[in-house]
């Protein structure tokens, strides 16, 4: 108390006092509308994509941004001979892969076996075209297969009403990249960020056992198979029907899984051997259609794909439903299968970016990834985008451009051209054992193990999107772990950490007592620093957290016999502040001065000095004595007034 | 790239350099269920309500525990004759306020008169045994009756259905007292915290409109007026039906609006007349009915009360209805209306316990609110709480104790029992009037201006409340509101701010270079400071914003010709980080490796580093010569070692 009244008589001396240390400054001034500009730029263009067209002229201007929305155009004109060998050779292998994955997944789907193919055959020549990545593989994949399958099955059976089936896959699919086309082109891509990768490893995980499960009809050669996806329902059909089980389609599909996870094994083993696992499911295939061919099994209990159909992909625009009962379940199942083949896509595109060193731009390949799949939709395709597994293997072939999605495609083309007819006999318990042995490549344990050992919390997260997505649904487990990642992310706003900071002796430094054991209080100084930006969802926590703190404080100075004089919030850490924060300063600073205290600010950022000022109309917080640059000089200025 | 080839020539030496600086050291080691402890700890008991049993006989224990159940307990022993006096005044003061404001409100509620009253009798009395606020006047309030009668409405009709819309009402109530009390008991108080103050402000401004609109229909005397809420219905309502407009209702409404208008001005302007103010709508209410049995208005086309039973509360527990079709709308209701009446009470709470200087725990007083509605629910009460308007008029009356709410309870009980037939001729117009002039104080157009002066957003955010509750609906308007607040804190985090660092020449102080015009970029070496933990929701983001850092530095460093040798962190404001975050580090690392330059980190606190250090199998980030405890320590550190 003599000190507030020693410097209210005596104001030159204040000022004096200001002139030894360093001025703390407001930032310099900027309107509302530059700052409005600022913060657009930075939430929507933090790349700041338009860099490269500065200052150059006209003609080159035109010729970037040509090359911008066609990147083709940067790596086509130098393309040469020598990286055409690569890329035929990657081209193949994929193809390879692709047409007995297009066949599985499109059945994992409950949609016609061809629609596989044919989603093989055009988005990948649209994604060569538009798309930056060099190594993503384009094609269907088995859990956005999966959650088109399950959730369109909801509504309308694919056994009963094939037609109204195919019109809302090709709808779901025009609406999938619609929206992932919409995310890329308003700039909102960092909404997929919300997935995080725990969320990803346990849905994953899930949803590989979902798929999983799933196969056993195949496998086992059940023919009355139950319509839901839960482990419980599933695993109560299998065991409710066991007079089903064919031991002829359990001895095949056991030996053919058998030998599809031993060549994944080594590929695993030995990165140069990746063609054993790319060509492991065709071999598997061919083997297994001749089989079938020379000993008549088909009258033997094993389920065959059928007969399919000649010729290219027929065009669908006309299929395309936006009227009716169901354009509410397309919308949700577009939305859902968008953002979630939207996720795999990027995440793919940008691993194998950062291997090679190069860039991808997340918007723009969402609007590659989405423009693909509306091209798709019109043209008997469904949901397609870059596959984690057809893209390393695409990368290990030495794939250099997206040409080898050119060479994948004619590949593709010539199968349905004059390649069907072969695939008459192909058996469906083979088609199960290539999902398996594709999916069980989702489910990573030593990630889940890192987690567990980094973060306690994300691992939560990682266990409830994976029990969510087997007990309850894909999408439901999908969403409760975003919604418990976001309640996290909002709780640790809600309470932020203060600590108390004491003077690491020798030094003018200031850090966590708790933490640097030998940092010591200053008798009649509470420093503490609030780790997080000051708003309404915090400032009644912070108000009764400080109290708490100058409580304590008390207490232990009833045993000291040396009273508190000040305050000081470090405020380096507090990155914003809105009016409930600054209510929360004023409130402050008055029960701060009851105690017979002054409450001192510490370098408050560029934002929060600003609004601190406007809220302030007495000029009480910006007098030099209660503004210091760094901790160590507001303690050494104000020991001073205190002997003084 | 000459530094790591000779730090990792000679290991000696960058001990050497440790040795010199600060060690930066992990925390002391704390096992993971003591930081579960901690952290819930944190989370629920912020205030840490058990301190006081601390040490304390068992004996004191339970007194102290009762003490803290009953607060009655805690000042009835000390109650004095002198307080007596003043709780009497203010208790009468209040009760002239409550009996017409209960009836008016009521009505707004669309229940019977009575109601109100009932509502002013039993709650205050549960609040005086459980309440911890000392100046809290306990009644029914004007939104949460608004909001209640107006959900209710869409399902059942007050006209129509009474007796089903008196059951819901209850049942309602009921739900908001277990809401409200459930909330207290889970101390998950914080929840309420999510209606920021700008949110509040444009909401009550927005209610306050609404609830005057609806007056329109007794001020004007319409008898055919819309059951909707909204803006346009309501005054298209009011001027098709201009044939049914009294003059004397409108003559009369006028004169006491008026009246109430100017006594409410005069006890803003000089407090010490708040007994005009607050005596103002009783004497209106008997000048009114004095007037109307005098001239036999009735007849007259000015519409009245008409003729109430007399008695105290009925009980109303066999009317709560715990099933059939309207219980989803029961809980919606009791959940919405709950929030509201809680942010009231409690608000009002804290206001007149910071004035006083004393503490109001938030969660014992949900759990006190919570009680009081759930025992009202079964005495024929609808939602209370502590009102604004009532519990200045009960401060500024000298209230001293929640005595004053028994008071009012009494006089209340006296008008139930025997002077309920002298409100037979009151008119509705001046119950109209009563509640315009009343929340006319809800509007806070200076309150407005300010958020306006200091922060946009919130700003933006109000204006969503106030064009919400007028043009869609009360509780819409507020979803959209906390929805948009929410939407501001995640994006917040999405696009955390980083900062380049300089030095302010002459000390080892590093700023933000755009904050501190002086500070001075150091050749070779990138600082940078990020302000915001690093999440799953930013790492992508801030991986992009670090590389346009640096791509940004080395295009200005292609003319200084001073290549980039330190990408320098400042840690001090990361206050936390999970998985998605130390993969960020990771991935960061090797970037500026591959730029020929190194990553070094400053000061990372407690739990980062603990978490980067688990994450981190080859040691790389805890290289002490890649941690430093301020940046000035490692700018001087690594200068030395490029000079070597």
């Amino acid at each position: 108390m003599e000190y507030s009244n020693s410097s209210n008589a005596d104001p030159q001396s204040c000022l004096e006092i200001a002139m030894e240390v360093h001025r703390v400054v407001p930032p310099p001034h900027e309107s509302t509308l530059r700052k409005l500009k600022t913060t657009l730029k930075e939430t929507f263009f933090p790349d700041d994509p338009l860099r490269q067209f500065k200052g150059q002229p006209t003609r080159k201007k035109w010729v970037l941004a040509a090359q911008y929305i066609f990147p083709i155009l940067q790596w086509g004109p130098d393309y040469s001979l020598k990286l055409l060998k690569s890329d035929v050779v990657s081209g193949l292998t994929i193809a390879s892969l692709a047409i007995p994955q297009g066949i599985s997944y499109a059945k994992l789907a409950n949609l016609p076996p061809i629609v596989g193919l044919y989603s093989s055959f055009v988005p990948p020549l649209v994604y060569a075209v538009l798309g930056s990545s060099r190594d993503l593989a384009v094609g269907p994949v088995s859990i956005a297969s999966l959650i088109l399958g399950s959730m369109l099955t909801q509504e309308v059976s694919p056994v009963n009403d094939p037609v109204l089936f195919l019109q809302l896959a090709f709808t779901t699919t025009f609406f999938a990249g619609f929206f992932q086309a919409s995310l890329g082109f308003l700039r909102l891509g960092f909404i997929i960020d919300f997935l995080s990768k725990a969320t990803l490893i346990g849905f994953m995980a899930g949803a590989a056992i979902i798929v999983s499960l799933q196969q056993l009809k195949a496998l086992l050669g059940i023919t009355h198979f139950t319509k839901k996806m839960g482990l419980v329902p599933v695993l109560s059909s299998v065991f409710h029907n066991t007079n089903e089980w064919s031991w002829q389609t359990i001895l095949m599909g056991s030996c053919f899984l058998v030998f599809l996870l031993v060549a994944r094994h080594v590929s695993i083993k030995k990165p140069r051997l990746f063609w054993v696992s790319a060509g492991a499911p065709l071999v598997s295939v061919i083997l297994s259609t001749l089989l079938v061919f020379a000993f008549k099994a088909q009258h033997h209990g094993i389920s065959i794909i059928g007969k399919l159909q000649e010729g290219l992909n027929p065009p669908s625009w006309n299929m395309l439903q936006f009227h009716g009962s169901h354009l509410g379940l397309s919308i949700k199942t577009g939305i859902v299968t968008g953002i979630i083949s939207l996720t795999e896509g990027i995440a793919v595109g940008r691993t194998f970016a950062a291997l090679k060193n190069y860039k991808v731009d997340g918007n723009k390949e969402m609007m590659a990834i989405g423009l693909m799949n509306m091209v798709g939709s019109s043209t008997s395709c469904y949901v397609t985008t870059g596959a984690f597994s057809r893209s390393a293997v695409n990368h290990n072939a030495g794939a250099k451009t997206a040409v080898s999605n050119i060479v994948m495609s004619v590949t593709v083309m010539v199968t349905l051209l004059f390649l069907m007819p072969l695939f008459q006999y192909t058996p469906n318990v083979v088609l199960g054992a290539i999902i398996v042995s594709a999916v069980v490549g989702l489910i990573d344990i030593p990630a889940a193990c890192q987690i567990w050992k980094i973060d306690k919390f994300d691992f939560i997260v990682m266990l409830c999107a994976f029990f969510g997505v087997i007990f309850i649904s894909v999408q439901d487990g999908l969403a409760i772990a975003v919604g418990i990642s976001i309640f996290k992310i909002l709780l640790q706003i809600t309470r932020p950490k203060t600590v108390m900071l004491g003077n690491i002796p020798g030094t003018d430094i200031f850090r966590d007592v708790h933490h640097y054991k030998e940092s010591m209080k200053i008798p009649g100084f509470l420093i503490l620093s609030i780790e997080a930006p000051i708003n309404f969802a915090n400032s009644t926590y912070l108000n009764e957290r400080v109290l708490r703190w100058i409580e304590e404080y008390e207490a232990e100075d009833h045993k000291k016999q040396s009273s508190l004089r000040f305050v000081i919030f470090e405020m380096s850490a507090v990155s914003g502040i809105d009016t409930s924060g600054t209510s929360f300063f004023k409130e402050l600073k008055k029960t701060v001065e009851t105690k017979g205290a002054e409450l001192v600010l510490v370098n408050p950022l560029g934002e929060v000095m600003e609004k601190l000022q406007k809220s302030d109309e007495t000029g009480e917080f910006m007098r030099p004595d209660c503004l210091f640059l760094t901790v160590g000089e507001a303690v050494a200025t104000l020991s001073a007034t205190i002997k003084v």
